[in-house]
């Protein structure tokens, strides 16, 4: 029998488990310190829901019938979903802000830090249209990328109503303005002459592409660069967007680490405004996730009036692997604190005093479960760097002193059980 | 379109997910001091490895194929995919002792408290024989009811070998042993008068159907009833096996919500030996979850040494709809602490940088985000319940006082900007 998971999808022994957890309840801090508030949604859902919103991507969704022929899917993002649960909950009260660190599936490629089952932590600010939405996603991803310690990364910015003036500036026919954003999404995987060739592929006209090549390649700082679009494109609203975000980010005092960046351009359909990244120039790993303002969808699902969203998501999973990568991140095998040694049939009784002394004191402890032989239990707890041992014999019961062993330096201390808990909790 | 998550499957607002939140992190904290850690596996598994496991339930089992055509499923528990981890990870050391709080799906009759998406709270130890093993996994369960306030209930105890000890004498032929135990399991459900059509119906002689009935129905506390079915039974391995660890259980100071119930089957083909289940007696709600020992069930997945293992499984599910039936849960709507209110465009730069301050200090912060009038935000904020709301003015601004409205109370503070941290981690 085949004892792997499927592909793509990952097991996560306690020494990756520990990790996700210990990055999971930081991400989670911060997002309710910004005012979000948990929520959940099935893995699963009816297979209408998802189709028709992920443009190309459609194809890596999960479909099935159930045994009643219902037509299901495993969810592919958490935006979708969110949306539903919103067009069916008119009632809620608005601005709706909720995270939701959870999974995804998607039929992809596995390749390196690629998987088919993801984990994705977002959040999403429901009912207001105020850039203040934005500006306070990208603070709050900023704040998680600076307590994870990143150093050369960027919060890259755009706008889908800047593409669209630039795909118009540069004469695209109104059809193809969709097929001009999927060639720009590219540009981080394929560069500047794999675009172009995307481009021109896609029959866009020879002077079309070169005008885009040339705007969506200008950098520098984004006042700058904005101004410099302006002078070129006119007037424009998505750029005035851009601006008042950037004002809002100044405002909310947030770390500088965001730039305008015109090869953005978000693969998903249902982006309406604007959209950012999280990019990682140091090591090389690219996007570790991204967002954007969806005013329509919400209002397509329901097919009554629009409700404003925008969201921002991470991948936990690429995250992981960086921070991997780069040491960033404690390796850590166990949570137990204090390990309980035994060797005595007779001190049994004892040493379950002592066990529940400490457990009662929420001092994480396991203690010996199969008889081993003294020399075995502390080969164990070496094993999972427990970084406590107490050894109990006859001198210990007697004498109700303990001999606590840091496993790390070796140093053994002697304590009476009445100081067992303050030793530990110190 | 259908806006409703898939049959059985259920959306979880804020006000739901910030109660499942609360209980999940009241039920890790339990499971990390009593040793066990982290874990995860997929929510997909290859079909083959969950065939064969599950006895007559098999058939609720969600499969499907995925685009290469490989036979995917749904996991059903928590147990199986555990076991495959562990068959294919030998160099594991042992015992391992994990948590796992996650999700399973099973295609049941939907009803009051059953659904077809359900999360699950399992402790499990793997590699020992010791009965410490069991008492642990009960410690630990009745250590969470009762940090639940639950009064009325029972972790019920029975054992396989005694289920196949009581068929034996009652002179049931060896390939039928098994359909006893699965009308055994039906008692709680059916009654005693429902397990006896049951065996009838599945052609246990009628002297056969008397004896089990009249053994499976004594009662008395755990020792006299263990001394009362050895004398019928003679000497048994079941039964000196619920002695040790009821004996374990009074070293550990375990509180007596342990009985032993010999009407307790469980449904499961892969259980051993000593098995056992949460009964809520109060309200009528019955199993909460359970569990067992399953000493053969990882070494058939790997054709090689059997590895023993033990586990208890608590549904988080109905524990939630029991606890919200008795109010024993608090209602919430959100998590955050204070809400920002201002209504002057100039005041902005102000309100953010007092939002700033807050949200440095680690509370929770929302403001306003959609340009609502002053009375519009009061709403918005008692819509959710917020317990503070800091409401910015001119006036505020120039003195660098703020006004603090406890909206429980009604009762306003006047705080220095200086004091406002300390107000609110007071």
């Amino acid at each position: 029998m085949n004892l792997q998971p499927p592909k793509g999808m990952r097991d996560f022994l306690p020494k990756d488990m520990i990790k996700r957890e210990s990055i999971i309840s930081l991400i989670k801090q911060i997002f309710e310190k910004y005012g979000f508030d948990p929520f959940e949604t099935p893995m699963v859902e009816y297979a209408e829901t998802l189709e028709g919103k992920y443009g190309e991507d459609e194809k890596l969704i999960y479909k099935f019938k159930d045994k009643a022929g219902r037509n299901l899917a495993l969810r592919y993002d958490l935006t979708v979903p969110l949306s539903r649960v919103i067009a069916s909950n008119k009632e809620l009260p608005k601005p709706f802000k909720r995270y939701q660190i959870s999974r995804a599936w998607r039929y992809d490629n596995v390749q390196k830090g690629r998987y088919r089952e993801i984990w994705q932590c977002d959040i999403d600010t429901v009912g207001s249209k105020s850039l203040l939405c934005e500006a306070e996603l990208i603070s709050a991803f900023i704040e998680i990328l600076e307590n994870l310690k990143f150093k050369k990364y960027s919060i890259n910015i755009n706008n889908r109503k800047i593409l669209d003036s630039i795909a118009r500036y540069a004469n695209v026919e109104n059809k193809k303005i969709k097929d001009v954003f999927v060639s720009i999404d590219k540009f981080d995987k394929i560069g500047l002459q794999g675009v172009k060739k995307e481009l021109e592929s896609r029959k866009i006209k020879t002077d079309s592409v070169k005008k885009i090549l040339s705007i969506i390649t200008l950098a520098d700082k984004p006042e700058l660069l904005l101004n410099k679009l302006e002078k070129i494109l006119g007037e424009n609203e998505g750029i005035n967007e851009l601006r008042e975000i950037i004002s809002y980010l100044k405002q909310l005092k947030t770390k500088p680490k965001y730039a305008v960046n015109l090869t953005l351009a978000r693969g998903l359909d249902y982006y309406t405004g604007p959209i950012f990244e999280v990019y990682v120039e140091e090591p090389k790993v690219g996007s570790l996730g991204g967002g954007g303002r969806y005013d329509n969808l919400i209002g397509n699902l329901s097919s009554s009036d629009n409700i404003p969203a925008v969201g921002f998501s991470l991948g936990l999973d690429r995250l992981i692997d960086v921070l991997n990568e780069l040491k960033m991140i404690e390796n850590k095998k166990t949570l137990t604190q204090v390990f309980i040694s035994n060797v005595s049939e007779k001190n049994l009784k004892y040493t379950l005093s002592i066990v529940n002394l400490l457990r009662e004191n929420n001092i994480k402890t396991q203690f010996d479960l199969m008889s081993k032989n003294l020399k075995k239990q502390l080969t164990f707890a070496n094993s999972l760097e427990i970084p406590y041992v107490i050894i109990i014999g006859d001198d210990e019961v007697s004498s109700k002193k303990l001999k606590v062993k840091d496993m790390n330096s070796g140093k053994e201390s002697n304590v009476t059980v009445n100081n067992l808990v303050k030793f530990f909790q110190k």
